[in-house]
């Protein structure tokens, strides 16, 4: 029956989202399913170019309103260029990070409110939303203290309190969207991690038909 | 009374908005009035960024949906530094181009749907609309013969049925927003022109005790 799957990463800075991204890609490799794997903001010429604008620590005044509406215009691209005709051609997608980055982020960092970002990013979007969102939580501290502190880009420079707020928006999007949600604690060991997030993977495989 | 005077310019490409806003801001400095004058997209570092990225003929493959978020993001920035801080400080603000170029390129020409791209711009906006609109009209193959064909950017080159479409937009916001428009035909001469912005700068200036 599949029709593709959509995967998407979600969670705080040092989550350690990377780690568990390239162990789900060896783990269809192995198994010999077609995959894309991209990334967000990025994953086209024009979603890279917006990336680098967006991420560059020069543009640290940008209003939050244009910060939300980049990554929208980003998303927008990846989604009709990349994602939609992978799952057309029935693969699996995976996406470092998605709309629910945008709620979390924009929506609460920013303040702005999830449901006004919500609604920018079904325009950017076309509806598309992942069938599974593996959520890696992690107290913004712990998080941080994870990162390279020389070499922090726009977003992960902001201070503590953003970040916190940053959280707060996951664990609403976690409670929202749960149907979808597979949210697991990134304090644990990466073994741990993969061993909870290798069942979520295989339940939506073989529901899609895939093993 | 006066707070601040927001008015915009709109209309197809080729209309002459160049002139009648330089005879616009030769008037308002005759009369000793404050004004800034500003253009979309652009007005602002970042927005001149996206400017780049939406004007360059390169990027001809850009999705529409990125296209009308790009154009949203840059008039987020420049509403919330350029626009709306002068109209605190009581100043008259004069834009080339505004919303209603969304809703006729993206919304029409795109035919990504009016109220759609105007969602998206209440959000980037913030729900700012100018006071006064002049909607400089012209058949779109007049409008197209006024350009320097060797210098398009990668909206003007677009073909004549695009054009045309953009062109049923602006008829579109005209009524739907009839409140706020002075329509004025574009194929009379420039003074012909001016004699009927003019009497719709001076009504509004009027209202609002800057004359």
């Amino acid at each position: 029956m599949n029709r593709g799957l959509f995967i998407t990463f979600e969670g705080p800075d040092g989550a350690g989202k990377s780690t568990q991204i390239e162990n789900l890609r060896n783990y269809l490799d192995d198994l010999g399913l077609d995959s894309v794997f991209t990334r967000e903001p990025g994953g086209t010429d024009l979603s890279e170019n917006i990336r680098d604008i967006l991420l560059d620590p020069a543009n640290k005044g940008m209003t939050s309103r244009a910060e939300a509406l980049l990554y929208a215009a980003s998303r927008a691209e990846l989604v009709e260029k990349v994602i939609q005709p992978a799952l057309d051609q029935n693969k699996i997608v995976v996406c470092d990070r998605y709309i629910d980055s945008s709620l979390a982020y924009q929506g609460y960092g920013r303040e702005l409110g999830a449901l006004k970002v919500f609604g920018i990013n079904q325009f950017a979007t076309q509806d598309l939303m992942p069938a599974l969102t593996i959520m890696l939580m992690l107290d913004p501290e712990k998080g941080r203290a994870r990162l390279d502190q020389d070499n922090l880009d726009r977003l992960e420079s902001e201070d503590l309190e953003f970040h916190k707020k940053v959280l707060q928006g996951f664990a609403y999007v976690a409670e929202e969207y749960a149907y979808r949600m597979k949210v697991v604690d990134a304090g644990m060991s990466r073994e741990e991690i993969w061993d909870e997030i290798k069942p979520a993977v295989d339940w939506k495989l073989k529901k899609r038909g895939f093993i």
